[in-house]
């Protein structure tokens, strides 16, 4: 028997498994929690941090990886020489600052006091004004790169926390000898080795394989401080999905006791490894992972440039094909922001009398209506909308509001139009000439939500299979620790004969049903000319926003 | 000392007062219940009644009619001598079909048990089809009257619930000798007199003193039956409002002990009457009655055709000027809609523990916040549009919703859309060369309900003007009583003079806040361009109404 390690590294919490990747059982599971947490108000020191600021313990990243393995081997009690591998997967895009030791630069007792010294979480959004500056001055100097994606770099990404970092701490900033990501960190303290993997760096820090970096002179606009970013604090070699990084370090096998001889793989991202362990190897195959906010990720074995992805780059997912990004800001944060502010006493009441949640009881209503007896349709801007719009100063619109309109019709408006949002994103694709075949679902609400899966497959018009497993993204990181373990040592020798042997069945597949799906052609139409004519220039919804942001200063 | 007693018939009940006219005092105050209520599910004999349906029992006027009086005699105690006039106001238009004897014809026991027999209630909707068919009759033939109520005949009208008799029951159109508006027919109960008044026949039922009632070919073209309808079934006389409809029966003199000396007035409507016991008598002063929903009644010196009112006619409020009607469907219901339907639990406890109503709770959250700075903006169509639009197949849009939108944030939207939609009707009046000057509230809301009146004061830039009279139309009427007794008597010589000696002061005025009025104008502007787009000939409502009903269906 042979395992493999996944540690999928979320928000709050890291889940790992231990995979027997002989008879693909999960053998072990552990979940691990940040020591520090998030912090988004203050440093244990007591140092304020500023409005929109999350950031972590660099050090907690590697404590925990270090409980994960221990934890598995002591539930699973086999041999650790068995584990022939480890993967790990992390959220994106977490940076974090090291030194000249490659240890975190907070670590240093002159910076530890200094929010920009440490580890800034992917919602860290303080770093929204270096975005928007950084968009001003590429869309100035006609940086190409915007349109791969989509035209805006988002706060949430590495040069804007970069930025931030040159200039609200420039004394930090010099001192940095590389900004890293915090999964290409965490394989460097498993194996000594520090490299880039590809996905994050050409998703989230503006490169690509055919035209590398943005150039000094638009990094020097951005400041001064960082015309030689690039070769200063980026230029570690670049690998990609599918590699080996290296073998565990002799201090990491004494910590853990895992063997010297244990590979240990590029790492991935939380979202983009999912369509590995689903098994995905087609051009046009979509998997779209439905939380409190949505991923789509698209196999495609062409390159166009499509208006308003997040992105698109070459292996971003699974190794051999462009993987382009797209997503929704709000989705399951729309039903709970609904749910929570606006579900009355008499609900709550019969919710808990039948003994089941309140997104239960609201969906089971909202199921027996047919589609359109509401009168309602609604825009899913409830936080912005990413794609294809990429426009965080839109919001949402709610049409069709009558004295007996019921709860469950507005509820199901809001999970309608977050299908429209989708099929709009496939719509999209397909119009620029990236085919899409397959919808496979993931995530959270997928697996627990048939009605909405069955939606889905009515609005799009498309089969939608769901995957019912737990714990999909660590699963994959551990097809990628059997991958970079290679074929001499029982692993694979690349991710699609891993994905041959391991890859997980989906169990439900929903099919459209031709009723609905033209009741729905009907009101998506509606959503059409919605989306348009509230996403022109002059929409109402700037002006909303602007006379908010006004009455509030 | 004399007094004058008003009738002011509901929906759900009567309130009567006794005024006494040489001190102002209101001596006694009774509140009777139709024995039968509002029948809309079945008659007391079992026969289902259709989808929209609102009937009455005739004779529950009458009795409450002996009721009240008796009531308010015994509790004031004093000399029924001394009663020099009654005023009755009811709903409007609430038609009773009454046979060859004047009674109610469905005490005639071979109609009994047709609904069609029965007093329809003003919100008796049942005749929908018999105003469509109304109206495109009427467009067809290009009939001028159109105009004069803003395009269309609502199905809430005398004409359509006489074809809906003569269509489903000719038996019984046949033998009705009068289609009479039950005030009128309580006139005659307490007389022994049977006229039309000049407000329900001019607003209700398609007539004008200039032009009469419309012509036999197109009451033929309505159905054949009605050729004649105005010479057989609407002949009465018609009287105007501050004349004297004659003087008490010796039957109701022995029934309630009043004098047959006692006058009886010529009746009003509950929502015309408010605007003589306001003491109203110059153009441009608009009541806003605003309650479930809002009437708007402005004098003027000068008759136009404005689009989209309910009706303009001489004498239709105050002798002396022509009123001009207007409304907004959904107010307070779209309130009470958004309060029994979307309010959490929290809020519900929060409530309780300060032992406040939701409205109260809401509204001062609401009052905490500046304009502009929810990011909302709604259109007040939660029960289609009465004015300026005309159109019950609209529904309502909410614009600018996010994830952090709050409860008190949707609440002020709506209550900021109904005073958007007031602004909407003035402008519409100005627009057509007729001014409004003057905004004076009444009705069950604003004198609840400060932060509302302000709000309505900022949105039209006027000054708003508030009475806290509860019984503002039974007080009215009562004035009737004393005009229609006469000075003789110890009454009034006409209204004006009545109005003089007892009109209502009103307790508050709320003046326009100018930093209010500069961010209501932009908030406006928005509910103007949504107004407008979403009441064109392709709007969306118009599709999700016809999708809801096809779903539905």
């Amino acid at each position: 028997m042979k395992y493999a390690i996944g540690i999928d590294y979320g928000t709050q919490s890291a889940r790992a498994e231990l995979l027997n990747i002989t008879t693909k059982k999960v053998e072990a599971i552990v979940e691990e929690f940040y020591p520090h947490g998030v912090m988004s108000e203050a440093l244990p020191s007591g140092v304020l941090l500023g409005k929109d600021w999350a950031i972590q313990d660099g050090e907690d990243y590697y404590t925990m990886a270090i409980a994960c393995v221990v934890g598995l081997l002591e539930q699973a009690k086999i041999d650790p020489a068995d584990v022939i591998g480890i993967g790990i997967d992390t959220t994106a895009c977490t940076m974090i600052p090291l030194g000249p030791d490659l240890e975190p630069i907070s670590s240093n007792p002159k910076f530890k006091d200094n929010p920009n010294a440490h580890v800034k979480l992917w919602k860290h959004h303080a770093a929204q004004k270096h975005a928007n500056s950084l968009n001003r001055i590429a869309k100035e100097r006609g940086e190409a790169f915007l349109e791969c994606y989509g035209g805006k770099i988002s706060s949430e990404w590495t040069i804007p926390k970069i930025m931030q970092v040159a200039e609200e701490a420039p004394e930090i900033y010099k001192e940095v000898s590389s900004f890293a990501d915090i999964a290409d960190w965490l394989v460097y303290k498993l194996t000594g080795n520090l490299y880039k993997n590809n996905v994050t760096t050409g998703y989230k820090t503006i490169w690509s394989e055919t035209s590398g970096f943005p150039s000094k002179e638009f990094f020097k606009a951005l400041n001064p401080l960082m015309e030689h970013v690039v070769e200063e604090k980026l230029s570690e070699k670049i690998l990609r999905i599918g590699q080996c990084a290296g073998h565990v370090t002799p201090d990491f096998s004494a910590l853990t006791g895992l063997t010297q001889k244990t590979a240990v793989a590029v790492p991935h991202t939380d979202a983009g490894v999912v369509p590995i362990t689903l098994g995905m190897g087609k051009t046009g195959q979509m998997v779209v992972s439905i939380g409190t906010s949505t991923c789509h990720f698209l196999l495609s074995d062409i390159l166009k440039h499509v208006p308003g992805i997040c992105g698109v780059i070459k292996d971003g997912a699974v190794p051999g094909y462009y993987a382009y990004e797209a997503g929704q800001t709000a989705v399951g944060d729309s039903f709970s922001w609904f749910i929570e502010n606006f579900v009355s006493e008499e609900l709550q009441r019969e919710a808990k009398n039948q003994g089941v949640s309140l997104f239960r009881l609201l969906g089971q209503k909202a199921a027996l209506l047919s589609p359109g007896e509401s009168g309602l349709v609604a825009l899913d801007w409830f936080n912005g909308n990413r794609s294809i719009l990429v426009n965080s100063d839109l919001s949402s619109v709610i049409v069709g509001l009558t004295i007996h309109t019921r709860i469950e019709e507005v509820y199901r408006a809001i999970l309608e139009s977050t299908a429209f949002g989708t099929r709009k994103i496939i719509e999209n694709f397909r119009e620029h000439g990236i085919e899409v075949t397959e919808l496979h679902a993931c995530g959270g609400i997928p697996k627990k939500d048939a009605f909405m899966m069955q939606m889905y497959a009515d609005v799009c018009d498309i089969e939608v299979s769901v995957s019912d497993e737990p714990l999909a993204a660590s699963y994959g990181s551990a097809m990628l620790g059997a991958v970079a373990a290679g074929e001499a040592a029982g692993g694979f020798k690349d991710v699609h004969a891993a994905q041959d042997a391991l890859s997980l069945r989906e169990s439900n597949a929903f099919t459209p049903n031709p009723r609905n799906v033209a009741a729905y052609d009907e009101l998506y139409k509606i959503y059409s000319k919605l989306h348009d004519e509230f996403s022109t220039d002059n929409s109402v919804l700037y002006t909303l926003k602007s006379l908010r942001d006004t009455a509030k200063a």
